[in-house]
């Protein structure tokens, strides 16, 4: 894969401590400057906690059968996720690519319904390793993206900046996960690469051991991958990764989001490169 | 005016606490369904201070020599009024019209650059009858608006939800008033008509006594009504009215937005009408 043509880029920003924004918006500016075309999609688990626990709302997270994690959210915790994500981290990143020069646009998937999902009416949550069943999550999995939403904004020049909300049938809000609309997004304007910074340099063999780093996979190492290899927020970034890859991207890239030019850099080899 | 031709129509809805956000929603979908089309602009002044006081972050309000109020606005103010305004209020509106079948599209001024606006450097505040300067205050007085961003949602069916934030020429996201924001978006897309929805039936010539309404104004009498007869947040609206009639729209209705079909009911007579 040679970037020397330019290439359309997803880019997704964990809402882990540790990335240094600012960082990022000086790196997506120079990888435009170069010609590449980006879509920035982001998520804000952290802030979303601290929010929280400065509002006294405490934030809970659902351990699935199969071991996934993901954040309980009921109708006050979507509040404060939406506060925090839409809200803070959204606007953030939006004047953070503005300061650099690039016309960024924030906008999150109700937004123009641009991210369609279906409610997880029932989610089985293991809690002290018994099952209990969980009715008022208002999490979904996401259906479709309106890839002509986008199209419009990147066709006037903007640079889409996306919070995973999505947006049900009956109209209620849900919080959806952010590298799975990444996934999306990438395969809905068939985007050649997706990007997914996070607080580790990629896919580790023995977590946290950083030297234990697998430089490449193919498809068909991933689902060996995600059940004998990787833990918690790894999990899903794996099975993004699988789902970008089967609906057409061409490499996803998982890599380090804490270090000066992480786009760059991974564009020069540095994480774990997929497909 | 007859309002049986198709009207352009902007509306402005209070941050001011007795809104029914369902009921104005409703009455927005009748509107557009009668073949009229709406901009929406917002404010969250409510949220924002509730907000506050939830997170022990004080809320103060300036009051100018000549006996307007605002919100002081430093750093840390001003990311609760994003997270108040920008997250909580637009996202619910987008969802309250998404709800009612409209495709609603929510973005700040900071979106793509929609508004641009100077940072008040120096603002003169009396305090206890004494004057004293504030300096970092992130209020910003609106200098223009990216027309084209409206055509092109607009012309895409999108309906525009438009939270108070604008951009300044370094890159500060700027707190700016919502009735003003309104009145330069009536201006940018040479709407017809300008409705400010309010906690109080209109203009009243003996405030707070709700029979003393002035049913309608002509341009010259506002410079009258903003020294002689309101006080507080309705100067702003009146000036924001004058504004808007300066540039050119028809009419500006300052109407209860407390009632059921709020918008209808200004259009058929209801509120103080003023052009």
């Amino acid at each position: 894969m040679s970037f020397n043509e330019r290439k359309s880029i997803v880019v997704k920003l964990g809402g882990t401590e540790g990335l240094d924004y600012t960082a990022i918006c000086t790196d997506i500016a120079k990888i435009i400057e170069a010609g590449h075309s980006i879509v920035v999609v982001h998520g804000g688990s952290a802030e979303t906690n601290q929010l929280g626990e400065m509002l006294n709302i405490p934030q809970r997270t659902i351990v699935s059968p199969s071991g996934h994690t993901s954040r309980y959210t009921n109708l006050e915790t979507l509040e404060v996720f939406i506060m925090a994500v839409n809200g803070k981290i959204n606007t953030k990143l939006v004047q953070g690519l503005q300061k650099q020069g690039l016309n960024a646009f924030g906008l999150s998937g109700i937004d123009g319904r641009l991210i369609h999902a279906e409610r997880k009416k029932t989610i089985i949550s293991i809690e002290n390793g018994k099952k209990r069943v969980i009715r008022d999550d208002m999490s979904g999995k996401i259906t479709h993206v309106e890839q002509n939403l986008l199209s419009i904004l990147v066709e006037n020049n903007y640079i889409p900046v996306i919070a995973p909300l999505a947006i049900s049938p009956d109209g209620e809000i849900l919080n959806v996960d952010a590298d799975r609309v990444a996934a999306h997004i990438t395969n809905s304007i068939q985007a050649d690469l997706l990007i997914l910074l996070t607080a580790v340099p990629g896919i580790l063999k023995n977590f946290p051991d950083e030297n234990s780093l697998i430089k490449t996979l193919k498809i068909n190492q991933l689902d060996d991958v995600i059940s004998k290899v990787v833990q918690g927020r790894m999990k899903k970034k794996v099975l993004a990764a699988k789902e970008a890859l089967l609906g057409g991207v061409e490499k996803i890239i998982i890599t380090d989001g804490r270090v000066n030019s992480p786009i760059t850099k991974a564009l020069k080899g540095n994480g774990t490169w997929i497909g």
